[in-house]
């Protein structure tokens, strides 16, 4: 493992790489395109999930676990779901293997070929539309508020760490509705959670909006996302919700008696993030010195470095314990890391490499006057705190953390938000600077695939929350309705 | 799906299955031998997890997650370890699908031939001892700590929901040390875990044990194991705790620096329970009438429910309200059911099957006279309770359940725990009452064939908490050391 973290400016790929592999957030697996995700990573997982967990049993949602496997023959029901799929699965053909004739090898059994291939779930509305065909009768058994927790596969070629990879950890809903507008309004309260999990959590501010045709989910009637821009001027997907409208219904004959006891089809949607959304944090937040996590998902808020002095190992020891037992009782996550097998130093840049929002340090210096030194992760800023005040200050310093992350990142995109009128212009903003890019789209397929092959920059969404304002296609001069955002995309 | 519960007199497989479906817990999935877990059941699996994911982190374990596929070569690497796996194992072959030339059907692309098959895991250590042996290089990095919580799937060909399934969700625990004592000490900490979760949680009581080595786990050195018995007089094996020695490290060449600076295999244990607890869950606790939850485990421990009466519908649900918040202020899980869909008769019968621990109803009389009816699901009891004492009385009673479904357990076993000294006396027990035999065996993997041969009975373990007691073999009359488990088992 490389131990520096190669800048930003000189090469932007690999400073990723280094910091998540000096964090310790994930690394390489012998499986090509599957990663390791290290404690470190996992738990950064594990907080965004329990407060997504939260926010999605508070609107009424349950957790539930379908197969890993699919029939093959299941995939094929959904039209437009096989072609966005077929092409990158893993497929279970055989159910043992045995040991060649030479006994020299493992081989598969080919008495154990499987009468259907199974297919890992490159996404589970197959599986579950089959289930809920048998569950739903009538209106009686509607709404069906269901997620899952699960691990999926998709046969990616090129893969990053955390961005791209061919097994992946997520959450996927699956809902089912009585009516039309049911479906569209749970697939846009899905949209509101994720924005707020991005932003108040994540600290990560980004664009609500529709997909175009060709960017819509396999199978989708409408798909809606949120979009953040990441300090290299790249978009990321960082969540997707999908009216699904009848189609799966359709699909696996999923039809219910109304309430005026006619048959209908059943009304879906489906949504989903998974661990990508901690490589948009990366990408974010971090900087040159490594990691940088916002305090409401670092698993360590705080940790306390005590700075041995000989003779007063004792005294020092114990002030620092007692004050880590202050912060815990304040709610604080906090660490303690006395530890002798390291000196101080190099703890200061392994929790600086990690991410940890405060780290305090206490030396004899400080047990004489009742202080601490506290440093910021996100400025360097470092100040001197009287330890009778440590729990009050440490949790202002958290939150104004928190904040000055999301500030920072809502500066830098609206500084890399630009709206152009011309394809020359949008060219030379794309290759300058880079980011988001609002401009007019006469709302076809064709002109969108023309300015992607041109430019590279694809057309991230057709946002929300934005005017309606005529103009003109900057490719074909064609009228349009309003701006959509492009960008060049991760 | 049957309405009705089979009585357990008269088919105990058929209740077992009328119970897990009848409550919701899980359903039949297209995939042979797969389940779905439905809410009611992932809820229960939910706060099993919790439970154990916190003992596990207070004893410095931390969570990660590793690849779901394995490379087919790396299940070679460990002689025992591929014996016991390749034989029921799901390979991936292939990357792609494509459809066939007519276009009428989808068939694997055979130019996505994968060079290397992938075994989908059906337990991690290769793939993390892989891992482990890049990580550890001197035993300044020992211990590693790691748990995950993770699906596996092993090709069962008789499954039966919870209790056996092809794919299953557990934990599992992977640690390195430096000692082989260290291992030890880690291997059995594990075991008091389990059985700790077992009693507390679950309230089913456990025997702590050494598996013989024809029952050991495929590549450990020693497993440990707690054993549980079912209402049937079956035993279950309800999590297992290996003691790995060096057979991985050997295997995976993972060596560390140790203090005199020589070169040393790693030490290694590893552990895992899976949602099989909660087949045994049920089959400990659970009645004709449907589940039975332990108060720590239910998701909803109490539910309410109103009897409208015409006129009063308000003033009734409002005291219903008030009563639920109370619940809640005071820390229990507690669910209003007001929905006017269904009647109070049905209600009742829907909790029960679904075992809720406690069931409040509240109707006009009672608002009249400031009580509340309360029924335990444990003993059908039904008490008139004031409604300012109401959390009290109702935490006090959650914890009278807790304690009484133990100690019901516990009474069941003692009452099917046999001590027996001759063959004879073994196959009479074992087929007028079932249960836990505890004979003397001469220690020869032999004798353990021929008795199961015999009996269909085998060695569960040999118990630890059991004092030495000399004796002679049943069936051969060689010398035994002491008594060891005999059951028939899940």
């Amino acid at each position: 493992m490389a131990d520096v973290i190669t800048p930003r400016t000189e090469d932007y790929a690999q400073w990723y790489v280094d910091v998540v592999r000096r964090a310790k957030l994930a690394d390489y697996s012998p499986v090509r395109g599957s990663m390791i995700i290290r404690p470190n990573g996992y738990a950064v997982w594990e907080r965004l999930r329990d407060e997504l967990d939260r926010m999605l049993k508070d609107t009424g949602h349950e957790n539930a676990y379908f197969p890993l496997f699919i029939p093959q023959s299941f995939l094929a029901r959904e039209a437009k779901h096989v072609e966005g799929f077929a092409k990158e699965c893993a497929v279970v053909t055989h159910s043992r293997l045995k040991m060649s004739d030479d006994g020299q090898s493992l081989i598969v059994d080919p008495d154990a070929a499987l009468e259907e291939n199974l297919i890992v779930r490159p996404t589970s509305e197959t599986i579950i539309w089959d289930t809920y065909s048998k569950w739903i009768q009538s209106w009686r058994d509607l709404p069906i508020l269901i997620n899952q927790w699960a691990n999926v596969v998709r046969w990616e070629m090129r893969t990053r760490l955390f961005l791209r990879t061919m097994e992946f950890l997520w959450q996927e809903g699956h809902t089912a509705h009585a009516t039309r507008e049911e479906a569209m309004t749970e697939t846009l309260l899905i949209l509101d959670i994720y924005a707020h999990l991005a932003e108040e959590y994540m600290a990560m501010p980004v664009v609500k909006g529709i997909k175009t045709v060709s960017e819509r989910f396999a199978g989708a009637e409408e798909t809606f996302c949120i979009e953040a821009l990441m300090q290299d001027g790249k978009a990321l997907q960082a969540g997707t919700s999908h009216f699904l409208g009848q189609n799966f219904a359709r699909a696996f004959n999923c039809q219910f008696q109304n309430q005026n006891n006619e048959l209908e089809y059943v009304w879906a949607s489906s949504w989903g993030v998974s661990t990508r959304l901690i490589g948009g944090l990366i990408l974010t937040h971090s900087d040159d010195q490594g990691l940088v996590l916002p305090p409401k998902l670092a698993p360590t808020q705080v940790v306390i470095v005590p700075i041995p002095k000989k003779g007063q190992e004792a005294t020092i020891l114990e002030a620092a314990e007692r004050l880590a037992r202050t912060l815990k009782d304040a709610g604080v996550r906090v660490k303690l890391d006395a530890s002798e097998a390291q000196r101080p130093g190099w703890k200061f840049s392994e929790y600086e490499v990690q991410g940890v929002p405060i780290r305090l340090a206490i030396g004899a210096r400080d047990v004489e006057n009742g202080t601490i030194e506290m440093a910021r992760r996100d400025t360097f800023e470092k100040t001197s705190v009287p330890q009778d005040a440590l729990a009050g200050v440490v949790r202002d310093t958290l939150d104004a953390i928190q904040k000055n992350l999301f500030e920072r990142a809502l500066a830098y995109r609206a500084n890399l938000t630009t709206r152009v009128d011309s394809l020359e212009e949008f060219t030379e903003v794309l290759e300058s600077k880079g980011g988001f890019l609002l401009a007019h789209w006469d709302g076809t397929a064709e002109t969108e695939a023309r300015i992607k092959e041109q430019t590279k920059a694809t057309i991230r969404c057709i946002p929300l929350d934005q005017e309606r304002e005529p103009g003109l296609d900057m490719l074909t001069g064609k009228p349009s309705t309003g701006r959509v955002l492009f960008a060049k995309a991760y």
